[in-house]
């Protein structure tokens, strides 16, 4: 069963765009922060193709939005990350783990630092806003924590800024990358950040109105044309290649953010107030007994991955596939993996059992992939 | 768009017995607390149909247990609800809808008390786990919080009981409503519920093991033989009929337990410990502005709800649809609705604004439906 049906109802929200998407032939659905989230427009070889060379419009109104703001707000945004945000800016993105008491990884959101008193958390599949409210109740914090009404549409692929600086102006150009600006569509103002879930380039904007949404995705649609738009979404193939990691396949609950490979964005040595720094420090003290890698799976090209797939070194099972899906432009399949500490060395040869019953074999690289590693 | 496809990956998590109702037909599903549900096999009329007359086994997983644990688990259970505990007693399941410190809904779990330091929440779909986690770690409770390995199998409709009796034995009919009790099966004890989310009546078994799940599976399917039974799932037209409202769908965190007909799990007139009390009972002594009410919504068929539809008293929106399914029994389209305080009066007819652009008339009901309100 490769393919069931979706049963949508009011629990699986749609977005201001699902009209949209669905009038351009959306084929197929996930369910992410209870809310409708595409998964590809027909085929997700010629997503991934278009995704590289073009540009295109993702609906991604499921990155719902944990507000949190008042006098408290940064110190609770810092408190529930390992990321050192003593030297942030306004107007910054910033990728921050977010860990419990025991270093456990929550989720791993964008924060958008708004005002010195106000952040969006732009989160993965996790219900953030419950951890949230919980710490503020429990430490009695002054803070408001709320979803607002935005539902981010982001513009990816290599011809986004020219797309971009159609509807926006040359301003567009001077975002830098994870930093955000606030531009005007139709007198209305929104924030546009230089950010993504591809490694193709291009902007997420924060669609604050479900009025404008549609105008904002019509007025992008028509200027688009010129440049070969198409509809898209965060594109499975292409994340593998890029290495991007996803909160609920490749780490969850279960994994600790230096398992994750996220050690950049655990500023362990430093003086803050954190609530999973002392775990984490404990971890990385004794070391990591396993971590993500990449793995490059020989034979033809494999399914999706829908449960866990048994990696083995000889006789000994020594982690796991969470993802994998085959990239034609490395013309291999491409995988990620928690593997064991004394299996995980870029090089090493392993067997992956895949759901086709054969056993394959697997060679660890580091991330992201290169046509050299 | 009526049934777009699922993507699955490991993130929508599949339970131990996912094999089992895809052999069986499983006609589609949704994602909920980030794992499968079935919504139907083939029709849900027919699944309504059986569900009714006969017994049917629903793989129920994604009815996740949040266990608390240790000296402080009474008291934070006690503190997320705002119905007394005082007087519950191990063995028993607790219908708890669990509020914010605004009297907001977080969740509606049952809580099991499977020890006086030990319970297992039985959640709808939000993450409650983080809920807890936050508030635990703020408060400086002693306790311990996780998401167990157990995934809820379901034995639903009238014949339930001589079906269970066949696996547990007779023991199985001394289990009163909304007790549970440890059965074995296969020598492996398991916490049998006389519990479910139908009004048909049955059982739900808490498999704690992946392997006793499909053999658990097996032999009520087998000897299920005898008593017609098929594979089912929560039936969206005997849902409304019941009166069963849903988390996400008919209640959500913009609600309170009062304005969803929940008065009796909130004793806010007695003395106990619980975060949202304080602003529940201002908010009772105020007076609630909107209600859950039942909607007889007259013409054809009405297609399921996947957006509100607006309700009007003449020209004035005076609430919305959140749940519509036809009914066969009731020979009648009946919904729930959230209904303004002036226009909520069981008799009063609305008009009901359905997504086919009909107007149509819609009385209002108590819950759950009768033949005659």
């Amino acid at each position: 069963m490769n393919a069931p049906v979706l049963a949508v109802s009011r629990r699986t929200r749609r977005t201001p765009l699902s009209s949209r998407i669905e009038a351009l032939g959306v084929g197929g659905y996930t369910v992410y922060n209870h809310m409708l989230l595409a998964t590809s427009f027909g085929s997700p070889v010629n997503d991934y193709n278009h995704l590289k060379r073009n540009v295109q419009l993702w609906d991604v109104g499921c990155e719902r939005q944990v507000q949190i703001q008042g006098p408290d707000a940064a110190r609770l945004v810092q408190m529930m990350t390992v990321r050192d945000l003593s030297k942030s800016v306004v107007g910054q993105c910033l990728y921050v783990p977010l860990v419990d008491v025991d270093g456990s990884m929550i989720n791993d959101p964008v924060a958008l630092k708004l005002a010195e008193d106000r952040y969006w958390l732009s989160i993965s599949d996790s219900d953030v806003l419950l951890w949230a409210k919980g710490l503020a109740y429990g430490l009695g914090l002054d803070v408001s924590i709320d979803e607002p009404n935005v539902w981010p549409m982001a513009v990816q692929g290599p011809k986004a800024d020219d797309l971009m600086v159609v509807i926006f102006g040359e301003a567009v150009r001077d975002i830098r990358f994870f930093r955000f600006a606030e531009l005007e569509f139709k007198g209305h103002s929104l924030n546009v950040a230089r950010s993504g879930w591809s490694k193709q380039g291009g902007f997420e904007i924060y669609v604050d109105d479900p009025v404008i949404g549609p105008e904002l995705w019509d007025a992008l649609w028509d200027a688009g044309q010129a440049f070969d738009v198409a509809p898209g979404c965060p594109n499975l193939i292409e994340r593998v290649e890029g290495g991007l990691l996803s909160y609920g396949n490749d780490m969850t609950r279960e994994h600790n953010p230096l398992e994750c490979g996220l050690d950049r964005y655990c500023q362990l040595d430093k003086d803050f107030e954190s609530i999973g720094k002392a775990a984490l420090v404990q971890i990385q003290k004794e070391g990591i007994k396993r971590a993500v890698r990449g793995l490059k799976i020989s034979g033809d090209p494999v399914s999706s991955c829908v449960e866990a797939w048994p990696i083995h070194d000889g006789n000994k099972v020594v982690g796991q596939v969470t993802t994998a899906a085959y990239s034609p432009d490395f013309e291999s399949n491409l995988a990620f993996a928690m593997l064991d500490r004394d299996h995980w060395t870029p090089g090493q040869i392993l067997q992956a059992l895949t759901p086709d019953g054969q056993t394959r074999d697997a060679v660890v690289s580091e991330l992201p992939f290169t046509q050299d590693n």
